[in-house]
Formats: structure tokens, sequence, C-alpha cells
């Protein structure tokens, strides 16, 4: 099978990484892999490194030239996009580069929960990113994941998952009962191999998630693996609902509106699920990959409490976690 | 077969009839058919025609109490939406509505042409519908059809197209060689009652047309058949590019600047071909029933020339046409 030349933006992020690693080591398909890089990055450490491992790096401004864009993207088969959130400018300068470049396939930065167009979680911008890629007929594959693993592995009092937890608090929602797709960040690059060579998801949007758990499976599970308490915050569905659609102000900032909308788009309406993703026309990746296996979270949380470091924690500043709490414990204003 | 229950919303123009009369008329499938009709309407000539003809009517108020549009659709198992642009908010009404009485399968008004999402032709209000009915998560089905014949069966001087054709003017674009799917209105009803009876279609977009024609030859058509001139107006397509985009003004309105983009959309871009509904999603009806047969163009255009009354033609007042002539002919501003 001859070489699939994949282009990566974002290729030393957590999904990047992933997805480096789950390319070169793939032994269904040659992969020569370029990763674009800002020009002010080109010699940092981690740049470095995925040069080391055989991976073209390319200099590239995306806010440069078009025609810098284009030629870096001449011999491209699959680009891969890995942005953290609002450089929808830049996705949408780079669709009109990858157009123009002959791209036959482009993997925009999607990476997560499954939701209705528009709604939440700045979901918008994405949107307009898909809308604009459509609008130019680029040849697209688009890739939601579920939550990270990191998203539910609870913290617990000994401190020993704090390494590997994104969330300061565990908020509990209603009765716990609802599923949500789950997925460890390893397994995104392994689909990714398999996705982006396959004819049946050239214009698709695929689900590729590892497994789904409730809340109180989560907790049951680190309670089991750690030995200790896990402490929760029990919260309403209805104080979820309402604090997701309350406006911003300066105690109630935009990322904590977007966590909470989180809660409500996966714990209270079930939104990050495989059979809502089949109504929203995404083809489920164990239907595609019946042979694929994941990683269970059993084993990421076990990983986690025995000291790997291979998670993607930014558990963040503190008081971030303690505005939450105290919104979403507040009484009702009537 | 057990009977279906249809309820239809604006089930007494131009596509509404269409779909009452094949349901009617099907041979396959035994349709019930309910007309919700304003409660202004319920005794105008249109709405006692279809009574007589076997057809529910229900006085309904789509501004209305949720619990009395709830009780409307109770027995519904198909709820199809035939209404004019600018009916956002009532459809909305009418899919939380229809979500309560447990609808299996949700129409959205869309008839029309294939498009991206959110750019142009005020597409952006069925999308604001499609988000909602994708967020409560109501079974649904999306038909779009092409332009329907009216908009190809051009003018010609004698007058004898007149009454069949939607466009005052024939602006040809650019070389005239861009394919355009185009439906008989008739066919878009026998298409439904196949298409809300497929276990296929469920949650999927459809793209139900008769044939693709160019400008070329639907002007050539024309002449062959009537053995006149057809008068066009040649206009490029930078031309139509630059005013689909300039901004709305008192010469240059909505609806103008609406046409525009349709010339835009289906004869610069090629949007409206099944190739590019294919890109986005779609299905396409004819891989669907490979069996049907579509009423050609060449039949429509025949039956309008030998004064055949079965067409939806609204040209409309002649100042709307003039103003975009002198529009689109006039030069560039330097």
């Amino acid at each position: 099978m001859s070489a699939v030349n994949v282009s990566i933006v974002g290729g030393t992020g957590n999904i990047g990484k992933s997805i480096v690693n789950a390319l070169l080591s793939s032994e269904n398909q040659d992969f020569r892999i370029t990763a674009l890089v800002r020009p002010q990055s080109i010699e940092k450490p981690e740049v470095v490194d995925i040069r080391s491992r055989g991976i073209r790096t390319t200099a590239l401004d995306l806010g440069g030239s078009e025609h810098d864009l284009v030629k870096a993207l001449e011999d491209t088969h699959v680009l891969i996009v890995c942005l953290p959130p609002r450089h929808t400018s830049q996705e949408i300068k780079l669709i009109d580069a990858a157009s123009k470049a002959g791209v036959k396939r482009f993997v925009p930065s999607a990476w997560a929960v499954t939701a209705p167009p528009n709604d939440l979680m700045k979901r918008d911008w994405k949107e307009a990113v898909y809308a604009h890629m459509k609008k130019v007929r680029l040849p697209y594959t688009i890739i939601d994941t579920g939550v990270w693993h990191e998203v539910v592995i609870p913290r617990v009092p000994s401190g020993k998952l704090d390494h590997a937890a994104l969330m300061g608090r565990t908020f509990l929602v209603g009765q716990g009962e609802t599923p949500c797709a789950t997925t460890a960040i390893q397994d995104i690059g392994r689909f990714v191999a398999s996705i982006i060579v396959d004819p049946r998801t050239l214009n698709r949007y695929v689900f590729a998630y590892g497994e789904h758990v409730t809340q109180n499976q989560y907790i049951a599970l680190a309670r089991e693996i750690t030995g200790e308490a896990v402490p929760y915050i029990p919260v309403s569905q209805e104080k979820v609902v309402s604090v997701a659609h309350q406006p911003e102000t300066a105690d109630f900032q935009v990322w904590q509106k977007v966590i909470v909308q989180y809660l409500y788009n996966n714990w209270v309406k079930g939104d990050s699920e495989t059979s809502y993703a089949k109504y929203l026309g995404y083809l489920d990746a164990h239907d595609l990959y019946p042979e694929f296996k994941v990683k269970p979270l059993s084993e990421s949380m076990r990983e986690a409490f025995s000291g790997g470091e291979d998670f993607a924690a930014q558990v963040g500043d503190d008081s971030f976690w303690v505005g939450l709490e105290k919104l979403l414990l507040e009484e009702e204003d009537r």
C-alpha cells in the first residue's frame, strides 16, 4: 500500500501526541507525517522530540499568507487539526488553503462530546468551521470522542488521582445514572489511524469512544481502586439546567459556564452517548471496527493511582472550582 | 399494513396539495390524513375541498397553547410541515408539541435546493428549526427537492408560459452550463408517500428531485416546445457573486437578494446537484427508489404551453424584476 501523507496541526498537544504515536506505530499503513508548527515553536523541546522520531516538522504561521499555507499543504493527503477552541478563523484559513492544495481529507478540530448543533459549550465555533468546510466542498471526516478518561477520574483525599483529574470537584448530577461515552486519549490516535484511510468514513461524522459510564459507576470504580472515599457534591438536574443558561458575569466566567454546560450535556441530557450520536448522523467506530480493543476506564484509573504520568490534567486554579461549587449549591432566588 | 396517521400543516399550499394528492392515491399504504388549519381558514374553499375528499381538517392556532398543539398531534405518526419561510418560531413550537405527543417522524419545511448550512438564501431560518429538532431528539426526515419546474420554465414573447413561470426574467448566468436539480411539484408528494414510511430515511436527509438541467438546456427546450425565441439576460458569474453579497437597501430588498442568492447557489456554485447533496449527507431518492418514474421538465413545459393550469406561478410585480435587472446589469463602480 502506498504511503499516506498526513499533516497535523497541533501535533504536540494531548490529542496530537496520541495521533502521532498511533500513526508511527501503525502496522497496516505507512504514514508519512508532517507536523505544521508555529515558527516560534520550531525549536521547542516537544517539537525537537517529534522531529527526532522521524516526523518532518514545518514552520508555518497560520495567520500568514494563503500562498504559504497552500504550499505547505501541497502533498498532503490528510490534514488533521488539533487546535484548542477559539481558533475558528485560523481553521477557516486552513480550510481554504487545503481546498486549493487539493487535500483529500480534512479532519477538523472536533475531539469532543456529541451534542446538538449551535446549542451550548461554544459548539457554534465548531459549527462555523464545519459550515465553511462544507461551503468549499472540502472532503472531510469529523471525529468526536466523548470525554477523556481524565474527566471521569475523580479526585480522592490522598491526592493520588489529582495528576489525572481534569475536574477539580466531582459534581454528582441528579441520580448519577446517565451514561456518557468516555475514551482514553491513547485510543483516540489508534482510532484515527483506521478512520482516516477508511473510505466508509469520508464525508461522515464518526463517534470514536471507549465505553459508556455513569457517574455512579466511575465513583464506585474509584472507590474500589483507591480504597478511599470519593468526595462528591450532589447537585440537582434542575440546578444544572438553570446555571447552564445563566448569563456570564464577573463571578461566572465563560469557561465556568462551559463546564456547567458540559454537566448539562453529558449528565442531564445524556447527549454524549452512542444512540444519540447515531440519531445525529454519526457512524459508531465500534460498528466500523468490531475487533478494536479499547482501553477501559478501570485500566486508566489503576495506572493513575499507581503514579502513571501519561495523563492530560490541568485541574487549574482552585478558585475556579470554588466559584462553581458556590453557584451550583446556591439556593434558588425565590 | 396498518394505517399511517399523517398530519400536515400547510396542506392547501403547492407542496401540501401535492402531498395530500399523493397520499390519497397511494396504492402501497393506507394513510389517514389530518390537515391542521388555522381557525380562520377552516371554512375557506380550499379547506372545504380537501375535507370533501375524506381528509380530516382540524382547526389549530399554531400560536396557541402547547396543550392544544400536543392534543392535536396525539395520534399522529408522521407530521409534515409545508410552511412558507419566516415561520421559524411556529415550527419550533410544533417540534416541542410533536415531541411531547410522541410523533414518530417529523418532516420539517425544507422542500428546496441543497445548500451549505447557514450560508445564504435565509438558510439560517431552517437551520434554527433543524437544530431545535435535534436538540429535543425528535425523529425526523428532511426532504429537499431542487427547484420546481416553474423556476426553469422561462417566459416567452407570446406570454403562453407566463402562468407557469416563477421567474419574471431569465438571467442566464455565465456560460449557462451548470446543472441544477429540478422537480415537478406533483412528484414531490409521490416521493413523500414513499419516503415517510421508509425506515432507511429515518433521521436522514433525502434529496428527492426529478432531473438535472442546465440553463442552456431549459432555454433550448422552451425554444423547441414553443417555437418562439426565449429572451434572456446574460449576467456574469462574478456579477451574481458580488450582488448576492451586497447589503440590502431600499432598492435591493430581502426577497430580491434571496433570488440573486438562488442564482448564485444554483447556477454559479452548482450546489443544488446530487453529488454535492451526497457530500452534505443526503440520500438520493433515485438510489432509494430506482423504479420511480419522474415527470420530465419537457412534459411540464408542454402542458404549460398548451394551457395546462396545474402550476404554481406567482411571477409577481414587474418592478421587482426591473429592479433586479438593473442591479445585475449595472457596471461595477470602478
